[in-house]
């Protein structure tokens, strides 16, 4: 999928939500525990409930990997369930990965290849070599963490080195490396007063947004600095939307938290 | 597993090598990819081969994440095997994982309860929140990724901040949180230089080394300026032990290596 292809649904959809599929079992409807593969039955379910409202879906895989290799099944099913039946959606493995050369090749395989993901978030701590063989796969993404929404972000992020924070060296080193168009970068929704300045140095990459809703973050604030000429963000909500309710109805009362926030999206692009 | 019990082991064995099962289906013999499982014989051959020479073995996610739920099966079998038949081994996933609090939750639920690995690799990019949570689960170990082996690791983690290098940064800053004697760090051989000034840090902990072989690491100059009372390095040697040959003598070939390396560490050790 090209970048292009994502704007297109941004417009059509009015709506540049991600719905993170953060699958936890204790959290989804009971009578769902009676099935064969509950994970993929929620996942559908809330698919078919929301596929109109967003453009993205962000499974994050330690929730699967949690169950083994049934998950790692439950994970593949969800995603295959996605490009076979919209494939218009822009997919996201939410997995933070990131290793030396030759390993980060093997993860690159199993999320764009084995998976079929469209993206995959990776951790820039060990730097270029370990970034680029993702860069590599064509109309495939690449979303390199930058400032996150957790409080640790604080911890080495924000340092400061030549007068200036790491995650802002991230942001500008990586704009350097090969097939450098492919990246798009994670920045917390708790962190909007710094998109002004983020914006200046990758005026045109898309930023995924996580950290609206049960974090806090404030959908107004980010797309008041955030946003570009293409829209340029990906919101993601997770926990806010999913469990909304745990009863049989639970599909409908995501739906209903999901267009709660895609009608807000709307009016900001219309603005 | 305790620390005291990886120095008892160690000292037994004369051995502080750790053997990396970076398993590549285009690198093992031809003759076991007729197998159900080839990659799970082939660890199989490999560990009866060499347990006796190692301490630790660490199978790197990467290489069975792209086989999917197979390869996910085959890494459990691998740990399984070990727990049963060698539970005096140190068992590593290197997974370098990382997230905010309720996801690195899930990942240390994965690893540490499904997997029953003694210890993971996690990166320290998100901070504090990201990493406490495998800190939490008692007798087991995070190794927290300090200086990396690959040229990348001067792409950030050298950045200088406070007079201070991000790496010292990670190191110093980590000895704060909360359980941090279950941390153990990650410096690869490619550094041994730095070993020294590593020390003057972190005195007491055990510190993963990969990178001596294939990467061209040292390990005289490594245990020069990195060895502690304790020992505290576990020397990691993956491609250059498990592929020695590509023969029905691959397990002999791997020995042979893993015993190279371990008659040099039995000659530091009585030093």
């Amino acid at each position: 999928m090209t970048t292009e292809d994502i704007v297109t649904q941004i417009k059509k959809k009015k709506s540049f939500l991600c719905i993170g599929l953060d699958i936890d079992l204790n959290k989804i409807p009971l009578f769902l525990l009676e099935k064969k593969d509950p994970i993929f039955e929620f996942n559908k379910a809330i698919i078919d409930a929301t596929h109109h409202l967003c453009v993205a879906y962000k499974p994050n895989t330690a929730f699967y990997e949690a169950h083994g290799s049934k998950g790692w099944d439950s994970l593949k099913k969800t995603v295959d369930y996605l490009n076979k039946n919209h494939p218009e959606i822009f997919t996201i493995a939410d997995a933070k990965r990131g290793d030396i050369g030759n390993t980060s090749s093997m993860y690159a395989k199993a999320f764009f290849e084995d998976l079929s993901f469209d993206s995959i978030t990776v951790a820039p701590y060990m730097g270029k070599d370990s970034v680029e063989p993702f860069l590599a796969f064509k109309n495939k993404h690449t979303i390199l963490l930058a400032l996150t929404s957790n409080t640790g972000a604080y911890d080495f992020q924000t340092k400061s080195s030549d007068y200036k924070e790491i995650y802002k060296h991230v942001l500008e080193t990586s704009k350097h490396w090969e097939n450098s168009k492919n990246l798009m970068y994670v920045v917390g929704a708790t962190k909007a007063p710094y998109f002004a300045d983020i914006r200046k140095i990758i005026p045109d990459s898309f930023i995924l947004v996580p950290g609206v809703g049960a974090q806090g973050g404030n959908l107004q604030e980010v797309c008041k600095y955030g946003m570009n000429k293409q829209v340029g963000l990906l919101i993601n909500s997770s926990r806010g939307i999913i469990y909304a309710s745990q009863k049989t109805d639970f599909a409908e009362a995501a739906a209903e938290k999901a267009r709660e926030l895609q009608s807000q999206m709307a009016e900001i692009l219309t603005r």
